[in-house]
């Protein structure tokens, strides 16, 4: 075994990743598991025959190996862990979009992802950069949901647009949206992309020419909502409105 | 300046806790003018003249001090903050509530907070014990929200019921919830009690004998929504179907 190189704590920049937890590392495992490298786990892992299981069947190698955790986890104590390959994410024509413009907050970003996933929504713009949607704590904070979704990044809106606007209702969520967004106000429309700013920041002025700029009914004791609240909201309603999967 | 004691990093234990930012700050000051005992800020801390006008007009000592800071910060810059004594909530009879039951994680009691005050929910009961309201971390992820709510603690649920439950509809939400959660299904009640369990584990069985149990719709794509996204759900929904204010 320690002819293996132990695995190097997780940089943007690596071509690689970690699922960190066992609820992840299963996730991963089920969902995406041409790209698995390897697995670790420690020796009081109570489901280590499930997860050595699992792996013989794909041919992974499943690794007793508490120093490799010690070295990728995050502070916390990781009983398993998975590393994979990162993979390209490819937005499907015809299923609601979420673009988030650059989210800064990983804790945020992952929440958001495990949120969509609940109600349905399988595919994310990251528009200009921001929070690595690779990073272990954004996958973690999703608890695996990243795994079950077409995630991918564009250079600006435009662009973004150029690649899928065609055919698609665009509604920029904006403290400053021109139409108040109910349970009675969403729209009905066969495809849309719900776009949300920084939390920081919000949109900016521009994202009102590119559709119909919503607004959430919130009283004026807060500044704003938290990002993935607002996501959620938004999601929310437009899945009930338009469930997913009737369309097309 | 030197003979004043500086201040110690907070404990759960201490009579007293800190509003870490600007933001937070001046919410502390506009809302609990009476319970502040002491300002700090830095040097280059912008709003210096505004933040030390407000403390002059209300007696409270303004300190640039930036070794105080650094002491009461948790990890990140902090231009300026404000000490102030714990004060006892007080939950309102005739409005509706939120009970959370056991809320492990500070982030999200915050983030909870939030969303209340924007959807217009100012009472929030914590059922036996769980995340501090009054650390930092909860007060700063709540954007200084906690000081436009009333915050209780209750031993039980039972407790909680003997104090307020005359009149009052309780929702518990619960992953086996009887009735489904939509927009259209949303009671219309003159008095309600949204509650939730923790992000772990949930309610336990025997709340869903308290009350009409209720279900956000989910794909079974994720194990469950994020605490914080639940109460988002819940309350907007239960806002928009019974407007604060309307009632009585």
């Amino acid at each position: 075994m320690e002819q293996r190189e132990l695995p190097k704590k997780y940089k943007k920049d690596f071509g690689h990743s970690y699922a960190l937890g066992p609820f992840p590392t299963f996730e991963l495992l089920k969902h995406r598991p041409g790209q698995v490298r390897a697995v670790y786990y420690r020796e009081d892992f109570r489901e280590q025959d499930k997860l050595r299981g699992l792996c013989q069947g794909l041919g992974v190698p499943c690794l007793l190996w508490p120093r490799a955790l010690e070295r990728i986890a995050q502070k916390e104590v990781c009983y398993a862990a998975g590393e994979f390959n990162k993979y390209p994410g490819s937005l499907r024509p015809g299923a609601p979009h979420v673009a988030l413009a650059e989210p800064a907050d990983m804790g945020n970003l992952g929440t958001i992802m495990r949120t969509l996933l609940g109600f349905g929504i399988r595919d994310l713009a990251i528009i200009g950069g921001g929070a690595d949607w690779w990073n272990p704590k954004t996958l973690r904070a999703s608890m695996g949901a990243a795994f079950q979704l077409e995630v991918e990044g564009f250079d600006s809106f435009p662009d973004y647009l150029a690649a899928h606007g065609a055919g698609r209702s665009v509604y920029p969520f904006m403290l400053d949206g021109a139409r108040v967004l109910t349970p009675e106000s969403c729209p009905a429309v066969p495809c849309y992309t719900l776009v949300f700013g920084n939390e920081a920041t919000g949109l900016p002025p521009v994202y009102q020419s590119y559709g119909q700029s919503l607004f959430i009914p919130q009283g004026p004791a807060v500044d704003s909502l938290n990002l993935a609240v607002s996501v959620a909201i938004g999601s929310f309603l437009f899945t009930q409105k338009n469930p997913v999967g009737k369309e097309a």
